[in-house]
């Protein structure tokens, strides 16, 4: 139905996350539309995203170095930020939606997505060598500090569970406290639709 | 377009909650077609609910008395439950739910459904002054109960949070430990997607 | 979790259309809250809606005979109405749904829901016998009516189709002109998101 | 929150049809986690459809020139369409969506996506003079055609209603046969759920 240039762009959108092959043909019918000057605009901030991007030497975020030597994210490299905290996430966008809210004020470590299931083999995607690495020596990495607390920020999904009791394991000779999120009942839900979980650590966890 | 009885029943059944009157309509055209024995069963169902159920006289949980003079409900005269935790829920259906769970060895208290909104006029349909009398006096009311925790088994809704706060205040000359249920991530929750209060709260209630 | 008899009426209210046990329950609940007089009257109309309504000697749909000899709904016996043409459809929700709208000016039958399958035994189901009846000898059924076009205004599922088809070889040897309900675009349809019978039929019945 | 680089791409991707901030900034996570030659061949697919991609000199269809000299798309230029009919769409995915499903041998014409409201000044973004020059003089276009019915196979949308009385106006004068696609109940419609105009059209367009 499309010609070749058509198909191969539709069928590069449709890999992008939550894109099927309907949206991504009208992604090139909207491109098709652009101006060439936009349609510029557009290919080079994809390329200067990816070549513009590095991950951080610490914590694995993307971020733009501000100088060429700059090897921190602008979270490692700030100074009021409280170097005693760690706290472990499984993805940028977690980090991205804990920073608008602002309930921590320590720094981050992204882990990598955990696996769907509770498979052992399934953690080797997990950057946790790395995690450990950090821990025990941050000041090989650049960042001064010393810390107190792990935070196990994953998600309480069954492999954010998988991945926190293998984390609890590995980590548990580092001798330090590693503490997981808070888990209960969510801001405007109802213990009439809450799943068996969800009551149960809520009435564990109250105070 | 209906006759006057299919528009009465109509009617009725729209009043029940979560029905428009296209579904009651669906109602009364399923009930048409019922045989006339099945339709007295209906009846009868629904006249012996509501001559044979009782509130129960010390938590409101409405209750089906095996024997005439019995006064509490299977859950207050269940001699195996602790009767030092109180759990003060909204309604049944959240008692229901909590029961099936199991995460609550106490009795209970149904306070009536939280208002929508914070205004302190709208806490005159709880019933705070019976809690506040089955707290104080529970073997007046034929529990022998001595309560040492009261659990405030309230949703974390906008009307729920309020009744909590209005309930703290109220009870607080009591000297009982009054505790709410834990906040924070519910099972399967992604902290992408939390809003700002339980991103807050999982974090507060980390451990 | 509930007592016998709550729960033998949530399982009558859990055969109702679209009501599974969790609704069910709701309603028991929102009936205890009722007063005495409230649920006597409830009980009442169910009764009475089952004692007083009837099925039409000629189209079956329900109706609530004015006198206590009438054998015919208000449709039936209403002499405004074009005897010449009869709409022959699935239910009675289709029936009213078309009197809200008025774009049949004749008389109704009403066949019995369509199976959901193309097989003919599913067919039996069907009042094909008494449509047949009624076209040949409306008069005998109490209604001076002489057919000139049977319009088959059954919805365009699969079994609505399969029935109409066999309705066309059923009805063929009356001789009556038989019609089907046009098929297209529906109001605010958009051909980019139609089915492939939809656009194939819109544009066979272009004008 | 996010760097510049990652904002600007974050708001270009958000104006994409459908696509919002949340969604931008995932797609711009997984271009970062792309290889290097990934990211590229997105950016010059992107490029590519752009400057290869010219609407058709005939139907405005976008189409990808096999010859440099080619001015006519793939359709216009095969001479087994049938070239007495033009179909009239809103929009390449219309015209994508039958083409998928055949009902249609003719050739195309792509007015423009039709307004959203039945004003007459905003038919003016709509190629109805374009279309006129087409149907009188096709040749003039490069294309042999001669049409005896044009298929003003718009939306029954607000905005494609009235941009179809709009051109059955504009094109009276040209003496030519102009059709409207079928309306009535879709395939798997319902006549209980059906809106007026569908429920009229489909008793009106019954045969």
């Amino acid at each position: 139905m499309y010609s070749n240039k058509i198909q191969k762009l539709i069928d590069l959108f449709s890999r992008f996350p939550g894109i099927g092959p309907k949206v991504a043909g009208r992604f090139v019918f909207y491109l098709a539309k652009l101006t060439d000057k936009e349609v510029k605009e557009l290919a080079n901030a994809i390329l200067e995203v990816k070549n513009s991007l590095r991950p951080c030497g610490f914590c694995f975020k993307l971020f733009e170095p501000s100088e060429a030597q700059s090897n921190l994210c602008e979270i490692c490299s700030d100074n009021s930020r409280d170097r005693t905290i760690l706290g472990v996430v499984e993805k940028e966008a977690d980090l991205v939606s804990i920073e608008k809210n602002k309930p921590h004020k320590g720094i981050y470590f992204i882990l990598g997505e955990t696996p769907s299931s509770f498979k052992q083999e399934n953690m080797k995607s997990l950057k946790v060598k790395e995690l450990k690495q950090r821990i025990e020596k941050a000041k090989a990495f650049g960042v001064a500090a010393d810390f107190k607390e792990i935070i196990l920020a994953l998600n309480p999904t069954i492999g954010g569970e998988a991945a926190t009791l293998y984390l609890e394991r590995e980590l548990k000779d580092l001798n330090k406290k590693i503490t997981r999120l808070g888990r209960g009942l969510p801001s405007g839900g109802e213990l009439e639709y809450a799943d068996r979980e969800t009551i149960l650590s809520a009435f564990k966890n109250r105070k």
